[in-house]
């Protein structure tokens, strides 16, 4: 009863990251409307802890927003085949060279369901050793390892400021302490 | 050194709800990339929270991806004019009925700054009375109360799979308990 059944969809714009779809579609109470989509591919993000609760977190430069944010490190899926696991170990290794002996999910969650169906699975990584960072060739990115209780203060002052982040960070503290 | 300077906009598309850009970048190391920016109007959301320990959550049907999802109340900034505040406390109202006495930022992040510039500001709302809910007109929205440990669970398990709303139930069983 509650869904929305698209009768007509217009792709405007098809591109690297995104794809941009405009539905119209039956709403509950018989009129029409019309629902700007951008498609996404699924992404993972990563809450990597050493053994002194330090976490692993990433700093570059984020065009849409025009900042350098400082995150966890995250990427989008390589292609429809590869699974969340494998991608997240992946960028892991990619963003800061670290390799992980311990994979946990944590969560999947949509970041911004109103007009995007972008999807981000979760992951803590434990027991890191050190391998070699290799970026993709348009990524800037600079390591950081900072403690636990210190990222969590700076999500309690607003300086880390990536929505999948303070999840990772939060879910850390409620579960980890 | 780190910006991303823009040396070509291209506007694909200027909707109700989002703008889309391809922007041509200039990297750090001197060559050329191009950035695909999803434009969205600045967001507020609520945590909402009675005497009794209970969150309000509303259900609705989400096009971008298909699903009902419970998230907190939320909900684009009217204008350019409207504050943060005065968004939060019409949205609430709009959405639950509820008019709330007592007002306080909690924190402001993105959601996907890796393709949108959609800003969240998120607030505590508590002593709380009954009004009435005027949604709007494309707006189907279900009303949910449940206990913030119940909510907490729903995080854990992953029947919440909102990005803002894990945010707020985490920060609420954080500070709050």
């Amino acid at each position: 009863m509650w869904e929305e059944k698209t009768v007509k969809r217009e792709t405007i714009f098809k591109g690297r990251i995104v794809q941009l779809n405009v539905d119209t579609v039956l709403l509950p109470d018989g009129r029409e409307s019309t629902r700007e989509i951008v498609k996404h591919k699924e992404a993972v993000a990563v809450v990597a802890l050493d053994e002194k609760g330090n976490i692993y977190m990433v700093r570059q430069y984020r065009k849409p927003v025009e900042k350098v944010l400082l995150e966890i490190p995250a990427g989008i899926l390589n292609d429809e085949d590869e699974e969340p696991l494998e991608a997240a170990k992946r960028e892991l290794r990619e963003e800061t060279g670290l390799i992980a002996a311990s994979w946990e999910k944590l969560a999947s969650f949509y970041t911004a369901p109103g007009f995007t169906d972008e999807k981000i699975h979760l992951f803590l990584a434990t027991r890191l050793s050190q391998g070699t960072q290799r970026l993709d060739e348009d990524e800037f990115v600079e390591v950081e390892v900072i403690s636990l209780a210190r990222a969590y203060e700076m999500v309690l002052k607003g300086e880390i400021k990536d929505a999948k982040s303070i999840i990772g960070i939060q879910w850390a503290r409620l579960q980890i302490g």
